[in-house]
């Protein structure tokens, strides 16, 4: 497949690399940003652009990883003279319908993408959906192509995928990023809580989330809980540690047969 | 060493075990549980009580993992009697002198501990501290023969790692309840979340947590934010989530350089 790719971000970035391995022919990478264009086409061993005029459109497929209100902005411009080719986008809360009434189709990579670290594609979870039966057989065969992993989803699920997602992944990462600062505070280094972390998911293997919550929230610890509050200084992070903390005990079930130090 | 535990929640059953394999005599599991106490009394191969007068007065130290709650309660009532031994509780925001004036101290082990999952106790980082250089020189090599990693830590240190703790762990383990709830209602099985949390906590090891933010709020992806705050019914979710969303965009700096799907 001739492909080009529309954004130079965290996604694109790991899409990129990926859609070259599996063979594919990367025409062109189109972002805003000069060097970020550069950087990502020079690493894939195609052409840049920054100008919309000077897209190509001889594609076979316009991969689209760009913020979600750009996305909404100039999905349907894009398409312009290049109506034939399959337009995908990567975004897990969006419709293919931005790309209106052309060819179109997601390709949701559930997963962090981060410049400063490579993610291996063919682990990532891909989940896809396409406006025609012919066009979801050739989307599910380019997914493949890049995913040991890729799995039909309609539209509305994949919004609950996505904000399932942010919950298990930017919430728990910003879980981890309020507790560096505590950390810093007492010059404490954060990687003193990796082992923590680990056992964290590493649990969630074999134990459902529910069953496997410990803390002074679940044995409703008010001592600890009152006491903990008062520690936090920072308003924002007192909020979230009580709305937890009274969740946590609400979720939690008669029965609870957990403790954590 | 012979030892005495006192409790039978998820941090004394993954203790017991790794004292008896450093070698030492284990006298008693204590417990106000039947059940519990002759659980895990059977499975190190001690005798248990649920009986405070029947609570041996011949160990050298005793081992106390109950609730704080209960800790504050109880802890000069256990001590009586058996002044001459040293007193340990392993609670991370508990001071030690809620044992009275006896020869005490704290051993930290910072994990999640269920009874549901075995944890291996050597890799468990142990913060420890106690009243007197000589009991601070025998808690760390009894400490040592028990995890890798021993480290002394003063009681308001200790407080604040805990606090970090609860963040890392319990919180991160909220989220994800969340999530499986979010899941549960589209049907989707909580697993597909598994390959993202990996990644997440991977990244973290080489990725400071606020370098490491990704997702709609990191972005500020407005449209992205109000449509997920839509779909959350539960008004608690729905608050955490608003409130989760505008720490991430006020923790993120202006040159942040990541995205996620």
């Amino acid at each position: 497949m001739k492909v080009v790719i529309i954004g130079a971000g965290g996604v694109a970035s790991s899409l990129a690399p990926a859609v070259k391995e599996a063979g594919h022919e990367i025409l062109q990478i189109y972002s805003h940003t000069v060097s970020s264009a550069k950087t990502l086409a020079d690493s894939v061993g195609c052409g840049s652009t920054i100008d919309i005029k000077e897209l190509r459109n001889d594609a076979d497929i316009y991969l689209v990883s760009i913020k979600d209100a750009a996305l909404a902005e100039v999905g349907k411009a894009l398409t312009k003279g290049r109506e034939n080719a399959l337009w995908v986008h990567t975004a897990g809360s969006m419709s293919m319908n931005v790309f209106g009434d052309v060819r179109r189709g997601v390709l949701y990579p559930m997963q962090t993408f981060s410049r400063s670290k490579k993610v291996c594609f063919r682990a990532v979870p891909c989940f896809i959906e396409a406006s025609t039966e012919s066009d979801k057989e050739i989307l599910t065969n380019f997914a493949r192509s890049l995913s040991d992993s890729v799995t039909p989803l309609d539209e509305d699920a994949r919004k609950y995928l996505h904000l399932a997602a942010v919950f298990c992944c930017n919430f728990t990462n910003h879980c981890c990023a309020i507790a560096e600062e505590i950390l810093l505070e007492k010059g404490i280094p954060f990687s003193v809580m990796l082992p923590l972390l680990d056992e964290t998911v590493a649990k969630l293997h074999t134990v459902p989330p529910r069953e496997a919550q410990t803390g002074p929230a679940v044995r409703y610890d008010k001592n600890v809980l009152t006491r903990q509050q008062t520690l936090l200084e920072d308003a924002m992070a007192k909020d979230i540690y009580r709305l937890m903390s009274e969740n946590i005990h609400r979720f939690s079930s008669t029965d609870n047969n957990n403790s954590q130090s």
